[in-house]
């Protein structure tokens, strides 16, 4: 394939410096979600760790890398999960870690991002005017701006779950398809890129909220497209403003991306909770929200959807998943 | 210390055994349930699987052995969730599972059992009438009788668990108290038995429910004590006739055994939904329901609290935690 700007070989030297707890995360079948996907349907659970989502990945190389260049701050713009995830690398290696986000943000991101220790700087707008703040500390304050998806250690973290998809590597793999959820990139570009280097057989599906679709918008027009406006639930990928370098590599990337509707994300959140045991925040249901939409698409596939993060308000959660069950027939 | 039936050379082994999607468990801080408990405290979480219990450890080993002896078939007698683990792991070897249990059981157990191929088989009774029946049957068709906690590889299989807390090996462990829950045994004396030979400074407690203490009161008395009724919302645990093989293994292991109130479960299940984003039945907080019950004594230390399954009924689990959202202060 074309070369994205990510490197395999040094995916693979990455995993040696993030802290193993966020590494080696559970990837099983769940066949109680089957009959109602009409596919076989594997998970690839990134919150059973000390942050909750897969961003600790990223952030262990930041963090390092910072660390090993006696660098002291660094400061991020996050909807709340780089955010926490910056906070809890860079305090065990002692960096001051200030994190921007929207007011609007989930409160239980904003409330952990201060429990572990960072700075946290709330704007009067959404996640774009939060990054326009952060680049401004950074270049006021002299110190690291870490940018998702545009920073290659954040595709590179995420990358790591691409590695541990094809695990073990002397054996092909079990599944055709992997549904990836798309915000600023980082995650699909990253897997995205171990797979079509190592198993180009297997089909990268984008998945992103009709609400907050730029992204996926300008992989199609194959030039970027921004928003004025985003409107979802899936808090975690609600960007307006694409990442040109980003899109260049999704292109090379992913084979499709797709729009789902936010009822389908609550129907998908209530099925893995009924069906799965599993809590997830709406961007961690895109992946069944887009087989949800499209039974026949992945009709006896195997797919496998990562479950990106699962940092949700109670209240909010409840409110989403909290009507009557949803019964098995 | 003095010998358990359980050998650590032979727990190292079976690893080998048991299929890597149930070894390697997630185990982390969970600092969000820190205030409200007033200690330190990890999760090692056993429902990332294909069956959302940890009882595949022993299941893969009972399996793989009988497929080596060329055995056809197996039964046990379940509340659900051994009944489904043996069910999972005999399917992949063409073994011909039944699964002996009370209709009162779980329903979503009973489903899982019924899907993964097994024959189930429903008594009029409790979890006691369910095991007589599973030997009956075992004795009449002369086939192989599993029997939790009893059978060494049930045992063997939760003691991988143990193992798994003491990584890296090389390094002392940053925990000092494990929380098991306790039912026929198997865990608490596999994994007891793995800290108490490698690791005897850790402190073994081990927590039932008041409504089903048969167990905790034969370890106190050290002797069988057997109860006419078990009345909690635990099912994982609720026996009332102890097995004198395990009581002898478990007063080698335990330092302690505390019984807690079903409001102090219900109370776990709800902080470890609000706070950690976990599922659980209700066995799987009987750790967290034991720090509720008795703060003093775990303030400030490092306690690890097995989550050792999430199969519930979904109503009921609406039910339990579904009142009005615990507000984090």
């Amino acid at each position: 394939m074309q070369e994205t700007r990510l490197d395999t070989a040094r995916i693979r030297a990455a995993r040696r410096m993030i802290d193993p707890v966020f590494l080696d995360s559970p990837l099983y079948r769940c066949e109680a979600l089957e009959p109602a996907l009409g596919c076989a349907v594997s998970v690839k659970l990134e919150t059973a760790n000390p942050v909750r989502s897969f961003k600790g990945r990223g952030t262990e190389l930041v963090a390092s890398r910072l660390a090993a260049d006696a660098e002291r701050a660094a400061v991020c713009a996050s909807a709340g999960n780089l955010g926490q995830a910056l906070a809890w690398s860079g305090r065990r290696r002692g960096l001051d870690v200030t994190v921007v986000a929207s007011r609007f943000a989930t409160r239980v991101k904003l409330d952990r991002i201060r429990e572990l220790g960072a700075g946290l700087e709330l704007v009067d707008g959404d996640h774009e005017v939060a990054r326009e703040r952060a680049a401004a500390v950074a270049r006021h304050d002299g110190i690291r701006l870490v940018e998702d998806s545009l920073d290659i250690e954040t595709c590179e973290g995420a990358a790591t779950i691409g590695l541990e998809l094809l695990e073990p590597e002397d054996t092909a793999p079990s599944f055709d398809t992997v549904l990836i959820a798309l915000g600023g990139g980082a995650l699909a570009t990253g897997v995205g890129h171990v797979l079509k280097a190592l198993a180009p057989g297997v089909e990268v599906i984008c998945v992103q909220p009709l609400g907050a679709p730029a992204l996926t918008l300008s992989w199609r027009r194959r030039s970027v497209v921004t928003t004025d406006s985003a409107d979802t639930i899936a808090d975690g990928v609600a960007g307006r403003y694409p990442i040109p370098a980003v899109l260049d590599d999704l292109l090379l990337v992913a084979d499709d991306a797709v729009l789902v509707q936010e009822a389908s994300i609550i129907a998908g959140m209530r099925m893995l909770l009924d069906h799965a045991g599993l809590v997830v925040e709406p961007s961690a249901a895109l992946g069944i929200a887009a087989i949800l939409e499209d039974r026949d698409r992945f009709a006896g596939r195997h797919v496998v959807t990562i479950v990106c993060g699962s940092n949700v308000d109670v209240d909010a959660y409840r409110r989403w998943v909290g009507a009557a069950p949803t019964r098995r027939s």
